[in-house]
């Protein structure tokens, strides 16, 4: 009930700004699967007793959710990918009941692809070496963690606060609906995945399948549009990385990303919460703007508060002016991506 | 690229015989949590030597998605259940790159809940035993069966062939994209969840939250409409059940389920694959339809084959015929559950 009073409050809101409760019309949309492998396993019956089986199971593949609206063809599509603890829930409705970025970008025209990470959600993940302990053919200190943050480490982490249920006076994020955010929150298995990240081949291989895309990374995805180009930049079309930590490249590495458009967007308080990850994490991007820059590429710092926009969360496709810095985000694809198509920028 | 020659392939075809490539048009879309409650646990540290926290996270929840088409209000909406080692995916895009279920029943204009099963998918689930096993707090003998079915498992409980890779003449499952198939199937996890299964209370949830809804049912969710509704089953309008064994109940149980209409569906080679699970399932569900009959209740056994519909999986809302079978199930919607609105049937 209280979802619905939401809704209706909101819908009420988003009527008076602008067009978002008008019907939304989809060309298609659909859902399928990029990359994955078969793996020989012995999986354990059901129940006590059940006898095991031996045959193959279809591992690292990646589940995408795609949306097209009327004219696509006139945009770039965009490819989005969630954060640690996190799945493609992360762009959708916001925890208190408001359009997520997924919707906002089809209505501007744009293709929208939703990709679980490989080991997550709707992708699966390799149950082997759970069930290999289970069986007492690997001992418990071969089981990977399974990462499940809390609600205490989203408030720090995520930035809601300087300390658990208080938040900053001009927090952005919905934070009276934060219950409905930590409802999203489920088990990484990360830790489960060979190296390199299967999500990483997978996000470039999608980029050629689209024949071009906009890949867009978040937190624990921030540097998988770059790790992606890394591996195969053909299709990528711009990287759009939010609130992540930048690491160390080779000259040949920078060289790559230096062809591709690259926005990194970081919000408020990096440096107001108890930790350090993300006054060092905006350190360590301006690092790599500047390389990339200097390498000849067109790379953009977007730091919200510098901009004028104050109080973003880590979660900032969720917070209460999320449209307005996606109207940036699209903004900025035009201007750096789009206009590229028929003559060279500047 | 062979998605895409799929996509135009089939995308032609539909429009040789409906609308389905008609542009979609939706009043709204979204998702939500339906449930969920708080737990206190220690959360491993990501990576070795990382320090374990405390604190709390949400389980139980169910992730729902849901499309309301324009003038919804006209019909019941309808929530669907996947099943076993499966996510909402088994509703969506078909292996073989045709309309799901969730599109085609929002063309008919129904509202279109899809909920991940608590425990599956962007549900999440509960990671705690599994980190107490990896801290050595508890034995390896309690870890959680991860069931995870083979390829070969399903090409058998999924009714595709007499032996893997075989397939029946008159199949209708797709089986040359039987490999998309096998990248849906996802480690299940139902063996962490407490008793009863809080997917059961948040299916009553949502019917109640939705003022009304048809509770639809696949394989090892299939009983679970009857499950939420002898909970709850103030919201519930319709049990549609598709394909998986009916327990014993007692006479108090059948008289509340008498009270909701309800419909059984099965599929064709019921006893034609080497094991006696579905024939077994049949008979009991033809049982429970005359239970239900006997306490004056309105309860239908859908044979697909004594209906002149052949070849149909277990996976049938994925077969080639998979909208002829949404249609006889939206008729049956029609006239068991909405002529009821204005006048009792009969």
């Amino acid at each position: 009930m209280k979802l619905f009073a939401t809704v209706l409050l909101v819908s009420a809101f988003a009527g008076s700004m602008c067009a978002e409760d008008k019907p939304l019309v989809l060309a298609s949309q659909g859902s399928f699967f990029v990359g994955g492998e078969s793996k020989t396993i012995t999986s354990p019956g059901r129940g006590p007793g059940a006898p095991s089986t031996q045959g193959e199971i279809t591992i690292n593949q990646m589940y995408v959710q795609f949306q097209t609206p009327p004219r696509a063809a006139q945009h770039v599509p965009v490819v989005m990918v969630h954060g640690c603890c996190l799945s493609s829930k992360t762009w959708e409705t916001t925890p208190d009941g408001r359009m997520g970025w997924n919707e906002y970008f089809v209505r501007k025209g744009r293709s929208v692809y939703l990709a679980d990470q490989v080991s997550r959600a709707r992708s699966g993940f390799d149950p082997a070496t759970f069930n290999a302990v289970r069986a007492g053919a690997k001992p418990p200190s071969e089981l990977p963690p399974i990462l499940d943050a809390t609600h205490q480490t989203a408030w720090a982490i995520f930035r809601f606060g300087p300390s658990f249920n208080k938040p900053f006076p001009d927090e952005q994020f919905p934070v009276d609906a934060a219950d409905e955010l930590y409802k999203q929150m489920i088990p990484d298995l990360n830790t489960t995945l060979p190296s390199p990240n299967p999500t990483w081949k997978n996000m470039a291989a999608l980029a050629v399948q689209l024949k071009g895309a906009v890949l867009i990374g978040h937190s624990e995805s921030g540097f998988f549009p770059e790790q992606a180009a890394l591996i195969d930049p053909s299709g990528i079309k711009a990287n759009i990385s939010i609130e992540m930590p930048c690491p160390d490249l080779t000259p040949a590495q920078i060289t790559t990303l230096a062809k591709i458009p690259t926005l990194m967007v970081f919000g408020d308080h990096l440096s107001d919460v108890p930790n350090s990850i993300w006054g060092n994490a905006f350190e360590s991007c301006k690092k790599f703007v500047d390389q990339v820059k200097a390498a000849g590429g067109d790379a953009e710092m977007m730091h919200l508060p510098a901009m004028g926009l104050k109080g973003n969360s880590h979660m900032l496709m969720q917070d209460k002016n999320n449209l307005q810095i996606a109207d940036l985000i699209v903004s900025w694809i035009d201007q750096h991506v789009e206009t590229q198509k028929s003559a060279r920028r500047r």
